[in-house]
């Protein structure tokens, strides 16, 4: 018999403009959305406590939802989840948000605590480009503006690249220099370029994988603009693939474009919708 | 027989983010959209100019259509107007763009040169309300967070407001206290309440008239909220416009939520369409 009481983990989907962040990862003299919200759970539970973040994102990369998680410390005022995300709210700064918030008594199959990366299956990330000359105000921090219009056929080059990144692959050749990773295999489901509109100069590009490796979606959408304008063939994407070599691949794509959009769970969806506590 | 040559004037639609403007209007210690415009285009001509808007914007008011016009000196380099946009896009900083540029030799009915404002016949604001708890890093600095959820019956309650708004009337009640206009009579054609959505608490209030006085639209926003909330009855709205006493009207609605969209001209639409040079 189980005698033990089980360990209440808060998690919480959240939302945050990276534009004024050095990433999610808490830094001693930097501003991070660990740190921020660290800040505002130490205000409420009068101690520091430990937020695990499902992606660590880097610096200047937005997030609409990443997910975290911790631990209610037994001890500690047991508040109910509406006033938690009122204080939350209240505490956190303008550009980060709590979107939804629940507790969990679930635990990983080892009958570890519920982990907001450990448990996650996957997530999707969305790259924005604006191929155009004028320069939009209001987007400008959102994404990469490439400044030279993308030739009639970048769509279809873009396309049949992207195609090639799907499946299981050593992406080696994607990660950046100072990757700490041990293993560079992973496995994407999903790599293709849309067309969001309304303007004709607007594509974004989304990848969805297990997981990822360091700037490993930034080298990917840095490469299919050599593919896009020509000065890489389609069919390169192969032979980075097969070499895992970082030199033949493109340049890391500029932070800002990158957008954190979902994190995929075995229990998705949430009982509670996003946004779900918004009114 | 005329031998004036005719004089070239450009007139052009920018766009702005107002965050960190103190406004249109040219000052001597505060960065303005004025003051950047006249920037750009002193390291054109070699030479000051001057640059009339259509609109005077508040500081933290943001633009998606502002229009500006200027004579382009004779004696000056006779540059074409795709070079001139060129330019002028490199010129400018990130927070102010140009939409579209093109050259004028219409005069109004005095015979006098092209000007954005003399020439124009009204504009079309729009004010974003964002009525959730929870705050959006991503437009906060466009909207205006209510906080609390708008009542069930708040949409009918603001439609019948905004409905008496509209037509020709006195609005010195709904004018800033330091509004230099000496006529306060202003014509509205159309003042309603939109839900944008995607989500059920984003509301936007749309207001097109021939003119407007100082802080008119923010503070029949400011009043149309009070209405929402109960705190005022419609028909309210038909004792401010009788007795133009800004002091029963409702508070000044803030700044970052209010966009002006279009300026309406006799010749509109123009030529060449809006993000038409964005390729």
């Amino acid at each position: 018999m189980n005698t033990e009481s089980p360990t209440r983990v808060i998690r919480m989907e959240i939302a945050y403009d990276g534009t004024n962040f050095s990433g999610w990862q808490i830094q001693t003299s930097a501003r991070t959305v660990q740190g921020e919200v660290h800040k505002a759970l130490e205000r409420l539970l009068g101690r520091p406590t430990k937020v695990n973040g499902a992606s660590r994102t880097d610096a200047g990369v937005h997030a609409m939802g990443q997910v975290v998680s911790f631990p209610w410390p037994e001890d500690a005022r047991q508040i109910g989840n509406n006033e938690l995300m009122r204080a939350l709210l209240a505490l956190l700064p303008k550009d980060v948000t709590v979107l939804r918030l629940e507790d969990t008594y679930l635990r990983d199959s080892k009958n570890r605590l519920y982990h907001a990366r450990h448990c996650s299956r996957g997530k999707r990330y969305r790259y924005k480009l604006w191929a155009g000359r004028i320069h939009n105000p209001f987007e400008s921090p959102y994404h990469w503006q490439l400044r030279r219009s993308l030739p009639d056929d970048a769509y279809e080059r873009i396309s049949d690249a992207a195609r090639r990144l799907v499946g299981t692959h050593d992406f080696g050749g994607f990660r950046a220099s100072d990757c700490s990773a041990e293993k560079t295999v992973r496995h994407l489901f999903r790599a293709e370029i849309l067309r969001p509109g309304p303007y004709d100069f607007e594509y974004e590009i989304v990848v969805e994988g297990s997981a990822f490796l360091k700037y490993m979606v930034r080298i990917i959408v840095g490469t299919l603009m050599d593919v896009a304008y020509g000065r890489m063939e389609p069919d390169h994407i192969d032979t980075i693939l097969q070499t895992a070599d970082r030199t033949i691949a493109g340049q890391t794509a500029p932070p800002q474009g990158l957008h954190l959009e979902e994190i995929f769970y075995p229990d998705f969806p949430w009982k509670t919708a996003r946004w779900s506590m918004a009114r």
